[in-house]
């Protein structure tokens, strides 16, 4: 019999889910809206029903062995401990919760380190024993993969890359701090440049509908402001990154998420930064890669986890 | 029969050597002038017979069972890459050439990370499981330790934690970047700082004589501008360890080195920085503590290194 997992990929938006072989196929996938706002109550109900109906279907094709999870927040042992992205869930022991509803063995992991695991096992990251796997998006994240595993840290509130500082008296951030990496490199950093261009009349952008998807299109088009709000983010990004490079000397960097699709407009800034600012070794040993699984990465990783859960 | 390792401590200038028991006691201890510019051979000549000495000294307490040894620079699977503080050895495959010598097992070790585990070991870190070892001295020197052992990286150049960018048009730095932590905290830096204030007429030390002793004490005895200095690298390695605690969230930091003696007239401005720009759950949990070994902590971590080899 085929061997299956189920792997989920929990947003504060929307709940995906995917039906996986051992190698990483995906054999079928759905999509929910979280509408966390209805309380946790009803989204792990619907959460729970959504599992069962990709089990069912994963019994005419192979053995469903577990399902892996990853969800936003700070997550201690199967424990949703606290979550910007899920309001009202303190101290879920959503792990224990899901395994009871659907009968099968759950692994509750972070997002971002699923991500990062993702790609590590079937993505860009395939076949290397340490990487860090950044995720630009509406913030920052990011997950370690060092020695083949996930780092955690102490506590699970590792990998909180978006929140290096790169310059200490900079943009304020969300997290209440100031100069976090986030604030530049994020899409909503790159808004709240991009505003500021506008307001300090460098730019004529109309401010109500800027998003990085516009402003991708007008460098790309060969608007030269545009394109300086994309090499800013990389010249950060490259700072942030020679920090880590300097700390972790990992195989490789692998950058995902939305923002990274601009990869020609950051990239060379980001570049230079490594170059100019990392011991040589570092600089032209360390691999800098784009994620190759896109939006599946978290499915992926997580799916992952369940098999070598089931493999113990 | 007592079990005993040589534990040595290979710097630019001093090598130092100890008799170590299985629970970390010094029996004995030698020091030695590296002489780096008489070369080599010369130099690791001198090692060994200074290392027999104490293994024949060590047979009459029990047996030495092998031989750890911290050296400063890049080392990679026992062999020595290159090292800025030892000129000419490049690619010297230092741990083999000491073990036909001495006719023990031995184990070579970067110096940041030896005292690193030496910290972890029989230390300030003694029963944690991750912490970051900041050697705040000449330079700033780190070493990880991630679940329970050395994180030496993909080839093992991690733990540069002097080489975090604090300021991204800062201070130049040795290594040719600019606004590296060393610049602001290392003993270097804080001379240099306290140079540029008399330059600026803020102060009227002696330039000719500046050293972060003579500023401690100044400092001490009510000199502003000095306890300033020391705040001021209090406030850098401040920003620093917040990057820090955000992407590796250890149990621990712990600093040590020759500008750690002056805990009390920098901790205020670091611990503040931690409070400003940490997550709250890592702020209020990351313990900072002093290192405890002194100077003594590469040798105890390379001999406990020795006991772990032997173990194997």
């Amino acid at each position: 019999m085929k061997r299956l997992a189920i792997g989920i990929d929990m947003g504060g938006t929307n709940i995906r889910l995917a039906l996986v072989t051992d190698d990483g196929t995906i054999i079928t996938s759905a999509r929910h809206k979280t509408s966390a706002q209805e309380g946790k109550d009803s989204v792990i109900a619907r959460l729970s029903s959504a599992a069962s109906e990709l089990i069912a279907e994963g019994q005419g094709h192979g053995t469903v062995i577990g399902v892996g999870i990853g969800a936003p927040g700070l997550i201690e042992n199967g424990v949703v401990r606290c979550s910007p992205n899920l309001p009202g869930w303190n101290d879920v022991p959503f792990q224990r919760i899901l395994g009871e509803a659907l009968a099968l063995p759950v692994i509750l992991e972070n997002d971002a380190n699923a991500v990062a695991y993702g790609e590590k096992s079937t993505g860009a990251g395939k076949g290397l024993n340490s990487l860090i796997c950044i995720t630009l998006g509406t913030g920052v994240g990011g997950g370690l993969i060092l020695d083949g595993k996930i780092w955690r840290g102490a506590f699970g509130m590792a990998g909180e890359v978006g929140h290096i500082v790169v310059e200490p008296d900079g943009n304020k951030c969300s997290c209440g701090n100031r100069g976090c990496l986030e604030t530049y490199a994020s899409a909503t950093g790159i808004v709240r440049t991009a505003r500021d261009t506008v307001n300090k009349g460098d730019a004529s952008w109309d401010i109500g509908t800027l998003t990085t998807e516009t402003l991708e299109g007008a460098a790309r088009g060969g608007d030269k402001a545009a394109a300086s709000l994309f090499a800013g983010a990389g010249r950060y990004l490259g700072i942030g990154i020679a920090s880590l490079l300097h700390i972790l000397n990992p195989e490789a960097v692998i950058l995902g998420g939305g923002v990274a699709r601009a990869w020609d407009l950051f990239y060379p800034s980001l570049s230079e930064e490594i170059k100019q600012r990392c011991f040589k070794e570092i600089a032209e040993r360390t691999r800098i890669l784009p994620a190759s699984l896109g939006d599946n990465a978290g499915i992926l990783g997580a799916a992952r986890l369940a098999f070598e859960q089931s493999a113990v």
